[in-house]
């Protein structure tokens, strides 16, 4: 199981990927963060977007993309900002045949850190000892991505026990 | 000059198809929406809109795209869900190599029928009088997308009367 993880936005776009071994142990293989320049069209920052997450795809051929649903914004501007780039990340998973998972924060801080409305540092924190880091990836907008792959696969496992327990 | 105007959205996409002639005369060749089923997973939505928009820059081969900045909305929710759907067709585009130009819905206003403020009905009936229509273009969505496409041609016109008259 190999979950792409992504904090999606047009400056910056976070993604963690994450494999869940046989054994059920996590490892990081990859994080970074998808950077275009603030003094480039719209028109060529999405598509170096969908450039660099095309290449991120191929390379780890994930099973999922877990993405963070934008549920608070500053404003509309953001918003639609953030929009555009999200698009651009659905349409290239989509593209690829891979499925999409949406998450709200407030998921993936219950998921990871075990209750919706921990602060981001301890989330961090979370991150770091589950898949037994040195350190925090940085920058913040990484640990959002590979947040939210950890996210995925939690929920997941819920969802396998609970399903055991009915059974 | 032909010019494709857009109006996006996730549910609906309204667009239309100008032909600038070298009379000056303005003809619609194509107008519509792309339209998307409620019920399906965005990420499926917004391969739909990819779909049909990769097949519209065939078909006309369009020497411009003129796309309608949201400059309002409603709320957070509906500017992201827009902002998707105006991401992937600006990739759209720039993946074809066509240029994109943004328009705010009062410069729109402002080209098409004189008056930043004029209403909706105003600028529908200015269309169907410029492009020589018996009806006005319809749902509403596509005879904003006509709008925008006229609004590029005649910022066009404007900007190259203003060169000649500097020089």
């Amino acid at each position: 199981m190999r979950v792409l993880g992504l904090d999606p936005g047009l400056a910056l776009t976070g993604y963690g990927v994450i494999q869940e071994l046989s054994s059920g142990e996590l490892r990081l293989l990859e994080y970074g963060v998808i950077a275009t320049a603030a003094d480039l069209p719209t028109a060529e920052r999405l598509l170096e977007i969908a450039r660099q997450f095309d290449i991120l795809l191929q390379r780890h051929t994930p099973d999922v993309v877990a993405i963070e649903e934008l549920f608070f914004a500053r404003n509309v501007t953001t918003a639609l900002v953030v929009g555009e780039a999200r698009g651009v990340l659905i349409l290239g998973a989509a593209r690829a045949g891979v499925p999409i998972v949406e998450y709200r924060p407030m998921e993936i801080k219950q998921a990871v850190a075990g209750y919706g409305k921990a602060p981001k540092t301890q989330v961090q924190e979370m991150v770091r000892m589950l898949l037994n880091l040195d350190h925090i990836p940085q920058p913040d907008d990484a640990a959002d991505g590979v947040a939210v792959a950890v996210c995925h696969i939690h929920h997941r496992r819920l969802a396998t026990l609970l399903k055991e327990a009915e059974g």
